[in-house]
C-alpha cells in the first residue's frame, strides 16, 4: 500500500487525471508481451522533464520502486512493476518538438510512437531506421531503452546507431544531457549509448535527438524457396558476403511457412520448406544490380525456386502477422531472440532442430537472419512442461554461446532472461555493469531487479 | 622516483627489456602531438592481456599512476603521464589475431596500426572505416580511446561506429569482455561504446573486436572553388542535402590553400579563396550520378569553378600535409576540432572571421565539413600570446556552444581541453561520469587527472 502521505504530495505536482491509484485502473499496466502481470500501486502520466523529477524525487523520499513504461511492448517483461510501486508512463509526452531537415535531426519526447517518429521524417525525404514490427505501438523511448531494431538492421544497424543524445532524469532525480547535436562529438564519456538498452534501470529518458536517415529512392525485393532449412541457411551465408548486400534479409522455417499457409493458403509454394524474403533498396539502377547478385548467392542444390518480386508488401504483412498467430497456437509460447555470426547460423538450425527432438518440444524459428538473429520461438505451455521447457532453454542458450552468439538481438533481459545473463557476461563485467547502476540509481529505485541476475 | 621494490617485483612479470626506466629511454614516451612533455618514470611493453593486468596490480599496490599509451599522435595530451609514474606502451601488440571475412570480423591487439588493420581487411574486399590522417602511425587501441575519426566519417561514422567489442583491464585490475561478436546484441550494459572514447581512463584495450565494411566498388572526386568562404559555406549545406551524400567532403579556406600553393604552385587555381574537395564512392553509375547531384548542389553565385576531377590523390596528399605545414610556420600553433551543425558552417566561419579580426589573431581553418567538423588553427605562440590566446579561444568555444556544436570532434578532452568541458557538459552530467571513472578506477591510477576539469 502507498503511503497516504505520497499520493497528497505527488498531487501537488501532478494532477489526479494523471496519477491513477484504483486498482482496475493500475491493472492497465500490469502487463506487457512477456504475458507476466504485475500490478503498479500507481500509474503516473509526466507530460515534462522537471514533473518526472518531482515523481522520482519522491519515490526517493518514500523509497519506492518507479519502473518506466513507453507502451509496454517489450518482450522481456522491462516494464513491469515486479516490485510494485510506481509505473511512470511516459506515453503522453509525445511532441515531436523539431524536425531539422538541414542537419537530419529530429528532437522528440519519449512517448512518441515510431510510427509518428517516421509520419513526421517522411515529407522531408527521412526516415529513422530503427523499425521494430510493432512501430505502430511502441515508443521512441522504449525503442531507445531496448535499442529496438528490426529487419532493415541488416542495412542500418539498430536504435543505437542513430541516435545523437539524449535528456534523462537519474534515480536521484539529477537532469542530465547527453550526446550532442552533431554527428561528431568525443567529449566525456558516451553516456548516450550507455543508457540507450539500459531497459529503465539507469534513468527516464524524457527526450532524444534522432539522427534521420534518407528514404531510399526504391525499394526492390526478392524471395527463395529451399527444400531444407541446411541449404537456406547456406544461401543466408552467401547472401551476406556480397559486398552489396540486402536491406532485410527475413528467414521462415517450415512450422513459420505452415503458420502462414493456414492463414493465406494461396501465398506459398507447396513444396517449400524454408524461406528467405529479401528487400534490396537504392536507385532502380542499383536494386537490379543487387537483385541479380543476391539472386545469385541464393542457387545451391536445395534451391526450390527464386525470383523477384515487384510487390513484398503481402508476404511482409505475413510475416508480421508470424508472432501473434504464434500465440494463438501456443498461447504461453516461449519467445527468445539469440544471435549467432551469420555463418553458424546452420550449426544452430541443425541443434535448434536436434533440441527439439531430444526434448520432444516443437519449436518454430523465423527472423532477421541477416544479422544472424533468430527467433526462436518453444511452442510449449511452460506452466505444464516447466521443467522439461526449462532445460531445453538452457541447451539452446548454451549452443549459443558456445557458437559465439548472443542471448538477446533486440528483446533485451529485462526479468526474462536475467537468470541467464552470467552465461554470457562474466563476474568480473557484471560488476562493473552494477556498478554503473549504482552511479545512476544509488537507493535502486529505477526498475529494481531487472537486467541483473 | 620508482620505489626500488616496484622495479624488483615489475621484473617478476615483465623482462627488463620491456621496461624502461633509464630517463633518456623514456623521454621517448614524454610527448605527443599537444607538443606537451612530461615524462614518464618508467615505459612498460607488455604483449599480453595478463601482463596488464600484473602491471595494473602492481601500480594499485604502489599506488602508481599508469596511462596508456598507443603511438603518442594524440592532439589532446591524452597519453602524457601528466603526474609521472608509468607510460603503459601498447605498441608491442601488434598482433592481428583473426579476420573472419564470412562474419566480416577482426580480432586485434590494440598497437596494431590503423594501417595494418586495412592492409589485413583489404585481401577479403573490406576495409576498417576510421580513417585519421594518422592512420599510417596512429593505433587501434588509440583509435578507440578517442573515438578516432576522419575525412570519411560524414559516409561511415567514426570509430565507435566500427566496434563490436573490446576485452580491457580496468583500474583494478580486472579483465573485462564488452560487447559480442555478432553485429546485433543487447545483453547488458553497452560498455564498449563507453570505454570507446574514455581516452585511457576507464580501462586499458587491450584486444578489439572490428567491424569491417566492404570496399566500395570504385570512388570519384570532384572539386569546387569559391569567391570567398560564405558561398562555399553555402554549398556545403546544399550538398548535405543532397539523398547521396559524399564519401569525404572537406574544406579549405584562403589561408589553407595558400599554404598549399606555397608547396604546390601548380595545383590550385590563383583566385580560389575558399574550396571543396568531394569524394564520392559506389559503383561507377552511382558515382556518375551523384557527381552530376553534387555538381548541382555545389551551384551558387560564389562559385568560380567546379569539375570533376579523375584523380584527387595528389589532392589528398597536399590536404594530408597541412597540419605538418601549418607546424613549420607556427610550431606551437593551437589546434582545434570543434563541430557546428552543419547549416551552422556559415554562420561559425563568419564568426572566426571577426574573432581573428577582435584579436588581431590569424586562423586557419579546415577540416570535415560534412560533419560540421572543422579544424581551426590559431597561428600564435601560446607562450608568448597567452592572454589574449586564451580569450580568443575562450570566445571561438562560447560561439561553438552558442551554435549548438561541440568542443571536439575527434581529438578529445585529454589535457588540452579539460578546462573547457563545462562550457558544454551540464554539472550533474559530469557528475555521473566522474561516479563512471569511480567504478572503473577507484583508485585513480589510470590516466589521473585526464579528461575532467
Ligand atoms: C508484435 C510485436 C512485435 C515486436 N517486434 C519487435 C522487433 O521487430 N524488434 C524489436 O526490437 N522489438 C520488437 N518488439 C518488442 C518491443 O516492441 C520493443 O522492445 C519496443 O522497443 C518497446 O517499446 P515500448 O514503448 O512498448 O516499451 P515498454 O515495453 O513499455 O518498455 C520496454 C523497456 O524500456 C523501458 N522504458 C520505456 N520507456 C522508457 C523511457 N522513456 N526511459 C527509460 N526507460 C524506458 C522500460 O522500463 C522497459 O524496460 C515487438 C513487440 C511486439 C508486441
Ligand atoms: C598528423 C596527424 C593527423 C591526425 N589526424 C587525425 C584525424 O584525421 N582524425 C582523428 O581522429 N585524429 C587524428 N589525429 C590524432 C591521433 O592520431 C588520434 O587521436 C589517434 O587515434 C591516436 O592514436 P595513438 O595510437 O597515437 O594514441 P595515443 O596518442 O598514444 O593515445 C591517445 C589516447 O588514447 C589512450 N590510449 C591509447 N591506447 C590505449 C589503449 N590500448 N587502451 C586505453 N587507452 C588507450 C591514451 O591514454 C590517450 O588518452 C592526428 C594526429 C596527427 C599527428
Amino acid at each position: 500500500m502507498l503511503p497516504a502521505a505520497f499520493i497528497e504530495t505527488l498531487l501537488d505536482h501532478i494532477p489526479a487525471d494523471r496519477a491513477f491509484t484504483d486498482p482496475v485502473d493500475c491493472y492497465a499496466y500490469a502487463y506487457d508481451n512477456s504475458r507476466k502481470i504485475f500490478p503498479p500501486e500507481c500509474v503516473i502520466f509526466p507530460l515534462t522533464t522537471d514533473e518526472v523529477v518531482q515523481v522520482i524525487r519522491l519515490c526517493m523520499r518514500f523509497n519506492l520502486p518507479v519502473t518506466p513504461r513507453g507502451r509496454g511492448t517489450g518482450t522481456a517483461g522491462g516494464s513491469l512493476p515486479e516490485q510494485g510501486g510506481i509505473a511512470l508512463s511516459l506515453e503522453r509526452m509525445t511532441q515531436v518538438r523539431s524536425v531539422d531537415a538541414a542537419n537530419r535531426v529530429m528532437i522528440v519526447e519519449p512517448g512518441v510512437l515510431n510510427e509518428a517518429v517516421q509520419a513526421a521524417a517522411k515529407p522531408h525525404g527521412f526516415f529513422w531506421p530503427p523499425d521494430p514490427s510493432s512501430a505502430g505501438y511502441s515508443s521512441v523511448g522504449g525503442n531507445l531503452a531496448t535499442s529496438a531494431g528490426g529487419p532493415h538492421a541488416v542495412k542500418y544497424g539498430t536504435t543505437r546507431d542513430h541516435v545523437l543524445g539524449v535528456t534523462a532524469v537519474t534515480g536521484t532525480g539529477e537532469i542530465i544531457q547527453t550526446g550532442c547535436y552533431t554527428t561528431k562529438g568525443v567529449v566525456g564519456y558516451d553516456l548516450t549509448r550507455l543508457l540507450i538498452g539500459s531497459e529503465g534501470t539507469l534513468a527516464v529518458i524524457t527526450e532524444a535527438t534522432l539522427k534521420l536517415t534518407p528514404l531510399p529512392a526504391a525499394k526492390g525485393g526478392l524471395t527463395a524457396h529451399y527444400r531444407d532449412p541446411a541449404s537456406c541457411a547456406q544461401a543466408i551465408v552467401a547472401i551476406m558476403q556480397a559486398s552489396r548486400g540486402p536491406s532485410a534479409l527475413e528467414f521462415l522455417d517450415a512450422g513459420s511457412l505452415d503458420l502462414i499457409r493456414s492463414k493465406h493458403p494461396e501465398m506459398l509454394p507447396a513444396d517449400s520448406s524454408a524461406m528467405l524474403m529479401i528487400e534490396v533498396d537504392g536507385s532502380e539502377h542499383e536494386i537490379a544490380e543487387t537483385v541479380t547478385n543476391l539472386l545469385a548467392a541464393c542457387q545451391n542444390p536445395g534451391l526450390l525456386h527464386a525470383a523477384a518480386t515487384q510487390n513484398l508488401d503481402d508476404l511482409w504483412q505475413a510475416r508480421k502477422q508470424l508472432s501473434p498467430l504464434l500465440r494463438d497456437i501456443a498461447p504461453k509460447k516461449i519467445n527468445e531472440d539469440i544471435v549467432v555470426p551469420v555463418d553458424k547460423i546452420p550449426v544452430l538450425l541443425a541443434g535448434l532442430s536436434r533440441l527439439s527432438q531430444q526434448y520432444a518440444l516443437a519449436n518454430v524459428n523465423f527472423g532477421h537472419a541477416g544479422n544472424g538473429n533468430i527467433h526462436v520461438n518453444l511452442l510449449v505451455d511452460p506452466d505444464i512442461d516447466s521443467e522439461r521447457a526449462e532445460k531445453c532453454l538452457n541447451d539452446i542458450f548454451d549452443l549459443v554461446i558456445s557458437l559465439n552468439g548472443t542471448l538477446s538481438g533486440e528483446h533485451g533481459i529485462g526479468s526474462e532472461k536475467r537468470a541467464y545473463i552470467e552465461k554470457e557476461i562474466s563476474t568480473a563485467t557484471l560488476a562493473i555493469m552494477k556498478g554503473i547502476k549504482q552511479v545512476f540509481d544509488p537507493n535502486h529505485i529505477l526498475n529494481p531487479g531487472k537486467l541483473f541476475p
